[in-house]
């Protein structure tokens, strides 16, 4: 199967610490990275991943708080002097022109590549990027300020050939394609060898939400169904079930129902408090109800 | 004696590392804290120094770069979510407000300490922090942008009392501060008993210039002379003049001209390019010139 890999940078709550950065990703679909926020200090641990940082193609914000965009300027800046010429798109809610613009403005002056930035409506959601093998799309958030998440879904692709049988059956080269889409073949004595015996499946569609900061909102768990990984936020833990309720954010137990609810193949907990030596318990709570779950750790890399 | 500390935050150039991040330190005098510039993870950095970040007095901004000020937002910001409620003094260059206000009021608009830029001419060598205990003086350098290098300076301290002497001639508490200003003492009988009998010499003066980013520039030498302690920058090596003087930068042997020129106590090298695997030839050919050299290092402490 193709790459669909999931590379944490940063999975802390509001205050970075040396144990570990706010939030920050890099989703690696075939080679091609996407970022997810980009937190105070994601260009050392982009270092750190070995990731390329040419293969960049975007950056997706979820909110313009502090701990998922400080780490921004330093790194389109850190681009600019390395020699980036390909252009750099970066999505992101409203305001986000009136405050990187005059700092992108300034600091990257003599940049030798394109910084376009996309203000998107955070409220409904909408296909964004979408290029042959995937399209990315918002997912309505409620953080107490404008937020969005960001679902990756593979497209269909198309059943694989068994260079077998078409040998066998003399099948020309240009019916390839469309017995790859699923089409039957009749031999020339008018026999039908149905598709299945020409093909075996396609690979299955993986697809990605990620989804932070959030209060728990029960109706996301709709437009996630049967997605193949879900990252949600967990600032805490059930015990401050009414802190989270009072600054938007969600506990572990909350993030594990809405997995359970919309039947995800796995979880990854993250932005969590830094008020927990640990995240034990966390984990624990969430697993009582979502059992496939696991806590996000910075330089984690998950395949899908 | 009291505190006079260097702790070194981060001496790379433009590009931080996962080894090395940019410009960053901390001058601990008694406890006071007061830091020069603010790359890109000096919060992190500044944790792990375990200072109490609850002691820093003030910021003192050589130029403009991302490298020198990237940091400075997500660390205001930290410190407001801590709690902090003591005013903050920030100094730097013209646009420090232009470039840094809309992002403080956006960014920090809930924070419970107050924030206060002040921006200062480069041009001229002046005072623009004084306490009990020290001055702090802009130092005029040349580079690509406006720019100024940062002088601190103790102020001179009282003798020491000879606890004996004051109790063998009966010297009333009443003269004690006049002894220790330096003067003498007449017995009832008469008899002049010299300064230097009653006190011991007090502590040397000591001062420590912060000199980054600049081209090499004589003229400077005469404004440090005598100091403790001098960092200056030495982006390249010599090998790399041209470069330098392109770019303006300083080669490390003409940071050590500069220190041997000013007749400095030691002589810290700092502001490497990422170019260089080692710093060891920057080390050598500047202690060619002046033996007393150090490389600067990450994590760093030098007391005075």
């Amino acid at each position: 199967m193709e790459k669909f890999e999931i590379n944490i940078l940063g999975c802390g709550a509001a205050l970075p610490t040396p144990r570990r950065l706010s939030s920050s990703q890099i989703v690696n679909i075939r080679e091609k990275l996407f970022m997810l926020d980009c937190a105070e200090g994601t260009q050392m641990a982009l270092r750190r991943s070995k990731l390329p940082f040419s293969h960049l193609q975007a950056i997706f914000l979820t909110h313009l708080h502090g701990d998922h965009t400080f780490g921004l300027i330093g790194m389109l800046s850190t681009f600019g002097l390395l020699g980036r010429i390909q252009d750099l798109h970066i999505y992101g809610p409203q305001d986000l022109r009136r405050i990187f613009q005059p700092q992108i403005d300034y600091f990257c002056a003599d940049s030798p590549y394109k910084i376009i930035l996309h203000e998107i409506d955070t409220k409904t959601m909408q296909t964004i990027y979408e290029d042959r093998s995937i399209t990315i799309s918002t997912l309505p958030l409620s953080h107490r300020v404008p937020c969005c998440g960001y679902l990756f879904q593979e497209k269909p692709t198309p059943r694989h050939i068994r260079r077998d049988m078409i040998d066998y059956y003399h099948i020309p080269i240009s019916q390839i394609n469309n017995i790859k889409k699923g089409m039957d073949w009749t031999t020339d004595d008018g026999t039908l060898i149905p598709n299945n015996r020409l093909t075996t499946p396609s690979d299955p569609i993986r697809s990605y939400a990620y989804c932070t900061d959030t209060t728990y909102r029960p109706q996301l768990a709709e437009l996630i169904h049967d997605i193949t990984c879900l990252y949600h936020e967990a600032t805490f833990a059930q015990e401050h079930a009414l802190l989270a309720k009072k600054t938007f954010h969600s506990t572990a137990a909350q993030a594990a129902q809405i997995a359970h609810d919309a039947q995800v193949g796995r979880l990854i907990l993250g932005h969590f408090s830094s008020r927990y030596k640990t995240e034990d318990a966390l984990l624990q709570e969430a697993q009582a109800i979502f059992p496939n779950t696991i806590l996000a750790e910075d330089g984690m890399r998950i395949s899908l």
